[in-house]
């Protein structure tokens, strides 16, 4: 791991005035605040650059995709800074260090990209297994020192590159699913809550699991000790499980796919909650107005879909659907009872989709209370220059 | 518990298009909404009336108060609705109810005002002791009923009447302090998250504890096993005692109340954790930039201050107060150390205080990551159509 020299490293110059936002701390320089010289323009995707200010002051090292609209994306005000695997091992250790002041076993996200000081990078840790993305051109360009830091660092069995997020096209890069080091062979087991469950990091969505409503679980978990619950959207049975350990009646789990159902039924037997687990392969928005039509209530529901609004254009569309997600799940919850609602769109901001939700009780004529606004769990930092990455939203409500 | 009639209740007309909000659920009319006819004008602060649109549509039951900019509070939309003390027990009830399935224990806010149907109501409970708060004219005249309701439903012990809450100058209410029924000698135990702790209603702020802390002080607690914590604006120990209990190595309580810190240290003892915590009085502003310039470093800081914003006047001067605030306790925190920083102030929204905070860390050229961003417990619920109550903000950061 020795230092790479930075003599011919390329320096891109911001416009008049631009500097202001990375002098004050941000990590995003914008395609439109470079001066975009025709040497600049033709600098490769994810070259590693100097940034410099008009007047010539140097702000840092950066990545640089002169075709994306997030152009620059700095990791450190030292413009010399060596992009090696030192540099990675160090912020690596930083992560880990976090991540083992907050849970007492190996399975969380590992680096979550900005906030961690490693743009694009998501790092998922199951326990000797990692599921590693890398969605900015630059860190795609430097993974070769990225997994030799990833070996030093964390030995581990297993390394698997889930490159197939649909956010890499706005890199312009393509999609794809590579194994690194060692073999994956089935789904791997994980501990979170004091539960065990099961995930498979190689077909699952993202990288196999959402680490990221842990603290959501077992919010809700705690609520439902001899109590009735539907589970929509459960994937692998993150809420539906984590409600059955904690001494739920009966726990009904819905999702559309076959696979990850199954990987919730057995994850149940695992932790010997078989009987009280129900599971059933189902459209939500479907299984919803069915059971609602039945009148089937429950004392919890839970709604954690997928994202509704993929892209600013798709607002209004998902921002309907969100509102229509609220009427239906609440109109299956008893009075007295709780709903859980998520929306992981990074489009939608936490205060409109409070107001969808809002609505969507509110066409059933039905009043509620807000218990808790959560957010992802702290292995999801946030980056203090970047609110708006904070794109998980959950809503505990109590509906009369 | 019999119903009164409601024949002598009196109307209140809204202005032409003023009925859109309150029927889609918004339980606040404002002044500039109702057709101020003298008679409606001259009504006292906090009658009972009834609420239509233009068109004579009945909206509901609301309370009323000419002199207030809220002027109208709705609390059902049936117009006819009884607001005697069964009204209050059902209400009381529904409240106690959601509590009960939160906590183990019997110390809660059991009733947050819009949220629990109960608009400017605040009871806090401390097992059999309870402390009321009516910060509306309409509940202030309401207070034989409710107080009816509270002896049927709870059989208190004691029921401390703390009206000298600032905000009832909004509602042109003198304030107040006096015992209801039984009586208060001494400080009160308490228990939280699994620790002793000691508060005194009649002379502490506020209604004596700060329930809406709890889950937040368990957040802060879970990480400071083995570390050294500040907690400036300590109050009674509320964080200090709790992160002493999840086994911090040394605990620094700072207030400037002589009774709170004496409350704390007894509690402390309670716990047999004095011998890992001090007491300081002083300032915190002064605490903080003495130990930052004597390079005491903590591995936790926590800064739970008082509004700083307590009109929407002081924003400017309150957001630098803020700012400084993160700036001092972040100097305060090692490298990798962790911040828990808190505004209760309504005025300050949660975008604008996590800015300040992050310009306070910025100022100290140093980088950090949010880790949750937090409100108040489950106990102090939020109206869906009243965002803006989300008063408390809390932010967990790590720095760099």
């Amino acid at each position: 791991m020795s230092a790479t020299p930075t003599t011919d490293r390329p320096t891109v110059q911001l416009r008049k005035g631009a500097q202001r936002r990375a002098l004050a701390g941000h990590p995003w320089i914008y395609s439109n605040e470079i001066e975009m010289a025709p040497a600049v323009k033709a600098l490769p995707p994810g070259s590693v650059v100097r940034i410099k200010a008009e007047d010539g002051r140097a702000l840092g090292t950066a990545i640089f995709n002169p075709h994306s609209l997030i152009a620059g994306r700095l990791l450190d005000p030292d413009p010399e800074l060596a992009l090696d695997a030192l540099f990675f091992a160090r912020r690596l250790e930083h992560a880990l260090a976090l991540r083992e002041r907050l849970y007492d076993k190996p399975f969380y996200r590992l680096v979550h990209a900005e906030a961690d000081g490693l743009p694009g990078v998501v790092l998922d840790r199951f326990d000797g297994h990692l599921v590693l993305q890398t969605n900015s051109a630059g860190m795609e360009r430097l993974l070769d020192p990225l997994v030799e830091a990833i070996d030093t660092v964390l030995k581990p069995q297993s390394l698997l590159l889930r490159n197939d997020s649909p956010t890499r096209k706005l890199e312009g890069l393509e999609t794809y699913v590579r194994p690194i080091a060692g073999a994956l062979e089935g789904p791997l087991a994980l501990e979170e809550n004091g539960v065990r469950l099961l995930a498979d990091p190689r077909e699952g969505q993202k990288t196999g699991w959402f680490f990221d409503q842990r603290e959501n679980r077992a919010r809700v978990a705690s609520l439902a000790k001899g109590l009735r619950v539907l589970d929509v959207y459960s994937y692998c049975g993150g809420f539906a499980l984590t409600a059955a350990a904690a001494g739920a009646e009966e726990v009904t789990a819905v999702d559309r796919s076959e696979a990850a159902l199954a990987l919730a039924e057995q994850a149940a037997a695992l932790n010997g909650l078989g009987s009280r687990c129900r599971f059933r392969r189902a459209d939500a928005f479907t299984e919803l107005e069915t059971l609602a039509a039945a009148h089937q209530d429950f004392d919890i529901v839970v709604a954690d879909p997928p994202a509704f609004v993929k892209s600013k254009k798709d607002l209004g569309q998902g921002s309907r659907a969100y509102r229509k997600l609220a009427r239906l799940s609440a109109a299956c919850v008893r009075p007295g009872g709780f709903l859980f609602i998520a929306s992981c769109s990074h489009n939608m901001e936490a205060a409109a989709f409070a107001e969808e939700v809002r609505r969507g009780i509110h066409d059933l004529a039905r009043t509620a209370r807000i218990l808790a606004s959560t957010g992802a769990a702290p292995d999801h930092p946030v980056h203090p220059a970047l609110p708006e990455t904070a794109y998980l939203k959950g809503l505990l409500l109590q509906i009369d």
